[in-house]
């Protein structure tokens, strides 16, 4: 069967959009587990994990053949290295839902400490910046790209009131809350980071669009 | 100037053992700057990012420019993606001392909790992996990398003592200490995924020696 390189780099497009896929339901599910407590959907996320780990395989398998069979130059190279980039950071998006799925399971035996109002917001936010940038991604949609950093510093000020909340409120004020406390405050963290890599995707995005530097320069993000 | 393809890589080389090297200083000091409650060498930890960061883009710059020019094939193209993702592992590994940096200004105006002894260990540990995982990459020594992921299990270890330690003998029956032991706590876990990216590293080291995966695949490293 004879293959033409636009359909490699349909291929590759649709991959990622697969992968990104499987890791926006990985989140989900995550923080599913958290609120509902439940310790078998957690449990799923952690085994699960394997399924995405095999496929960032093959998407980089494939991607380096493009480059050496097909010797691809200026933006088909560009989408290429791009899309290599954007599947390590998916990867690593599944492992931190694995991570906040261990931290469930650390507490879904436990007393509830508070009724969860910021997890699940930071966990949309999370979710649709994933989304998003992979839109993005796959349309060389500049626009969307910019709109995700940019919402960012929303996930930011969320991850700072729950650290806040749950040391002042809780920790500082009760020992027995400590060992519950310290895993939410350790979800937190994992999906402000989620938002940290759909940033660092966002920047890879614009710069495959204008082969123009972001990364490292937010102030470039003003200026257009 | 006429440059030739060795020439070229050459550089790549020389250029992630530089960037590598500024690494590994950035940890180096942002656990003196724990250890000696030193506000001046944190701030200068994370002013000094930039550095790492203007590198970063150079090097990656280069090596798509390799790709684009001299369309390298077999090893010399995976040579190239190998030092493409350590290169960006290198950065992420400097944004973690750039965080332990923003714990140490957090708590270095407190008292101190407890003698730090764990966590210079630990420190000790991510920087020998940081520097074995690079001399594995420009050596092409796969042994040395094998060495690197199996001490990744001592890192871990250690995270979780120390995390244990802070939050069961400190946080759970002093309220007081809370504020102090969480950025500890944090500080612990940086120095843990410091080890986790070279770990990374080790793993994309030895497939480009290989041509075999071994990332995901941990029972591989005991069949050879």
């Amino acid at each position: 069967m004879k293959r033409y390189f636009d359909d490699d780099l349909k291929k590759l497009n649709i991959d990622i959009l697969k992968m990104a896929a499987l890791v926006e339901v990985a989140i989900f599910r995550s923080i599913e587990a958290l609120k509902n407590r439940d310790k078998e959907l957690a449990e799923y996320v952690i085994k699960n994990d394997q399924e995405i780990d095999e496929m960032e395989l093959t998407i980089e398998e494939n991607a380096i053949d493009l480059l050496a069979l097909r010797q691809p130059l200026a933006r088909d190279l560009r989408f290429i290295t791009t899309g290599m980039k954007i599947n390590a950071e998916l990867e690593r998006i599944a492992d931190l839902a694995v991570n906040i799925a261990q931290r469930v399971l650390e507490i879904v035996d436990k007393p509830i400490l508070k009724p969860l109002i910021d997890i699940p917001k930071l966990n949309d936010i999370a979710r649709k910046m994933v989304k998003d940038v992979i839109d993005a991604f796959v349309n060389s949609d500049e626009k969307l790209a910019k709109e995700v950093i940019l919402s960012d510093s929303e996930a930011d000020r969320l991850r700072n009131l729950i650290q806040k909340e749950l040391i002042n409120d809780y920790m500082s004020k009760d020992v027995s809350t400590v060992t519950r406390g310290v895993p939410l405050l350790l979800i937190a963290r994992q999906l402000e980071r989620i938002c940290d890599h759909a940033t660092n995707i966002a920047e890879d995005v614009i710069y495959m669009v204008q082969a123009k530097v972001v990364k490292h320069h937010p102030e470039m993000l003003d200026k257009t």
